[in-house]
């Protein structure tokens, strides 16, 4: 089995993610957080929030349900289309694109002779039942909703409810640039094939942001970090360099999109996600979306090949021109100048799947353990009776209880043996577990254990684990970083 | 201007909402949440899930995607409609509840028949041209989705989205009952007028809490809260009394259910909502929802009228047995019992905009302040510099540099004079402004202002300002509160 499919038994069994709906058969595309999922999504989307409100941005939310307006005039009713094929014999549906990369081939098809050409000659056949393929055709993404009187789509990105806000963000703002807009909130596709659990969802959590830029004061943000990444440019060479190095260099092409790359990377670390499986790759021109000029995307690497997390595109002018032209609506900074825009667009999911891959490993006894950093954990403690008897269960909800006024996400778990408690926490990621025992009745002392480790250090007075508001920040956990 | 208008003109102006798309001329019943109205939610949404993490909840994320089954088992797709007419000459779409309410009749049609019915004799006519109303028809309240070969629903609450989980989360619980699950995300109505701003909209921000119970162990929770407050029975009789006595006096018929009550009040008072604009009021018998046997209603009074903000019902075994019988999938407890639901679902845009229009108020000089708790203003503090000359905005920034690395959400601003400056923190709520003046750069001192009672301290040593995570735990502040 794949890492991937590890992840995915593994997040059914203790409620990370499952695929919704399962009693009526599952839905493809379709995916709940359960109660573990739902705490890292939290933690996951406060760090990303976090690191951009430090560098001064604002935040707006807009709804998923768009006028057709709009969303023709940010070009997806014409151009947000995937170029698909059916099985003449079972009626699946096949992304072109995912066909010719299953054959080597990396390109992204725009129009149905373009299907057409790169598919000629490679004898596709049906990968599930051995049929023939049907001619290509356009498959529209976006979902289409009917609703009284006016046409509207679900919104295939949050961007278009930041660009037509822009006048009031603006105002907001007092007329300064840069001005940095993050979302959050869904985004809706109607993919041909979903795939991979929470990796390709037709509904998934996204994390935009627009910066908007004055066109004629290049440079404002200047990225500053050494640290060593994998840059594959568009003609698929690899380069290890820092950030900075990259622009002087000239392999990044604007200081301020190099920013960007750099808030992207930090945020990555930020959550734990190791160096290693990173890189940032630049789309091919044939691959560009249609309101990109240049593209970087964060890849991370799963079940040994890379997964887009964050694109990090130049969308320049476009959309705020084109909105300027549609609504007949003033888009301009000032005179008639348009704000240029560098768009660092987060998919949560895919950022979860690859924390949480990346995380789990296995023990030598065989038994698994998500090694994510204790600040992204979704319990960052837990409170363990060592038996139910003798008075150590009410001790320990007696602890339990404190603890949890000062830590909400603490846990109390007092169902079956000791060692298959640390396993069931071992496995969900939890960094510490305090143990309540005999010597906890006689003198008020406590064990904790540390997951990494599997060290345990005796004999901690109750009141210091109840000192600090928030278990993490507690001195008493210096003792296992020695 | 009514209290809600206030609201709405302060709410652009400032950046707390607006109607979207506004460059297309705005859509109704869709509205974004700015900037400043952007954070207000995340923290309203904060002190709600806390308050039920308190008791021991445990959350999950499902889509708003929503399979035709699912809402087929629910009764959604068969009852969930207005009775709704037409203006004969303009085509303006009313309901008829609404046009019933119009004219004293508190009625809630649920059939085309039913409304005929009520509305004979009453003469009712178009309220924008004048016109003949047509005849009354059923409105689908849900918004169909075009999604290949499969129907679905954008979700018209995010209950379902836990009760088709039932047994995995049972399962996550390990079989412990009480269990109570929440749930945040947007819900969706095709509603036929949206009004009020954020108060009806097509797509808004829910909070729902299902509270599954053994149904053979009542009492499980028990209120314990002294507070007054109104409650409104379904014959239409007030009684003033706590939520414990209203258990002993047989106006609330439930011990659990009561609990719930009493949680919601807790979350309204712990918000800042005040005890005078809120009450209770039981649903009548045909109001009742076709899932629920009995429901209150938190109400918050706004421009003179109760707006319902949470509905606390009882939905008893209705959609575990429906989605037993639907799915085929046992949905039992153990044996052959069904769990017994509560519900406390609430319309975060509707506590929003109570807590908005609760706040507001105007000073005698006519100036509006905002009388936000300090823990819910979108900025905790705000840092002016007297002027922007003689080093006084150097100092500022790099005051307000550090204390945003221990305050995220702190603000800065030194445009204009400081008076106006301050007005403008009083009308978004800023409860407390730290100015940079001379002898900031003689001494190292700021001087404080407090919102409500406009009072200033001055000489505090930045230090001091700059001693505690967070700006609102600061110990200086106690100087206010003598």
């Amino acid at each position: 089995m794949g890492e991937m499919e590890d992840l995915i038994e593994l997040a059914k069994r203790r409620g990370f993610f499952w695929q919704s709906f399962s009693i009526y058969g599952g839905f493809s595309g379709l995916y709940d957080y359960g109660p573990l999922g739902a705490i890292l999504k939290e933690r996951v989307y406060r760090v990303w929030k976090d690191t951009y409100m430090g560098i001064g941005a604002i935040e707006i939310d807009s709804p998923s349900l768009t006028p057709e307006q709009v969303l023709k005039a940010s070009g997806h009713v014409q151009r947000f289309l995937d170029m698909a094929v059916e099985c003449t014999q079972c009626k699946t549906k096949f992304k072109v694109e995912s066909l010719l990369d299953e054959k080597g081939i990396e390109a992204v098809p725009q129009t149905v002779d373009e299907a057409k050409k790169l598919m000629s000659g490679l004898e596709l056949k049906c990968s599930r039942c051995g049929g023939k393929l049907g001619e290509p055709y356009e498959h529209h993404l976006m979902f289409r909703v009917d609703s009284t009187g006016e046409v509207k789509y679900l919104r295939p990105e949050t961007a278009q409810g930041i660009f037509v806000n822009f006048r009031l963000l603006k105002n907001f703002n007092r007329d300064k640039l840069p001005m940095i807009v993050l979302q959050e909130g869904k985004g809706y596709r109607n993919e041909i094939s979903p795939r991979q659990a929470i990796i390709r969802q037709k509904e998934f959590n996204m994390a935009e942001v627009e910066v908007f830029l004055d066109p004629d004061s290049q440079g404002i943000f200047q990225p500053t970090m050494n640290t060593i990444i994998v840059l594959h440019d568009m003609h698929g060479k690899n380069h290890e360099i820092s950030i900075p190095e990259a622009v002087k260099t000239g392999i990044i092409k604007s200081v301020d999109h190099a920013f960007f790359l750099e808030i992207t990377l930090r945020f990555a670390l930020s959550i734990g996600l190791p160096i290693p499986r990173l890189r940032f790759r630049q789309h091919r021109k044939d691959e560009l979306a249609h309101y990109s000029s240049d593209c970087w995307d964060l890849e991370a690497l799963i079940n040994g090949s890379w997964l887009e997390i964050t694109g990090i595109s130049d969308r320049g002018t476009y959309d705020l021109s084109r909105h300027h032209e549609s609504s007949g609506e003033k888009m301009y900074i000032d005179g008639e100048r348009f704000a240029r825009v560098i768009e660092p667009a987060t998919g949560i999911d895919r950022v979860i799947a690859s924390l949480l891959v990346s995380s789990l490993s296995k023990r030598e006894s065989g038994y698994s353990v998500l090694k994510l950093m204790p600040e992204m954990a979704p319990y960052p403690v837990a409170v363990l009776p060592l038996q139910k008897k003798d008075g150590l269960q009410e001790k320990a909800l007696e602890i339990f209880q404190k603890l949890k006024l000062l830590e909400p996400y603490a846990y109390y778990d007092d169902s079956g043996a000791i060692g298959r408690r640390y396993a069931r926490q071992d496995e969900i990621g939890t960094p510490y577990c305090i143990t309540i025992d005999y010597e906890t009745l006689e003198k008020n002392v406590v064990t904790i254990r540390e997951r990494d480790s599997m060290e345990q250090i005796k004999g901690i007075p109750v009141d210091e684990i109840l000192s600090t508001k928030g278990f993490l920040g507690n001195p008493v956990l210096n003792k296992f970083r020695k």
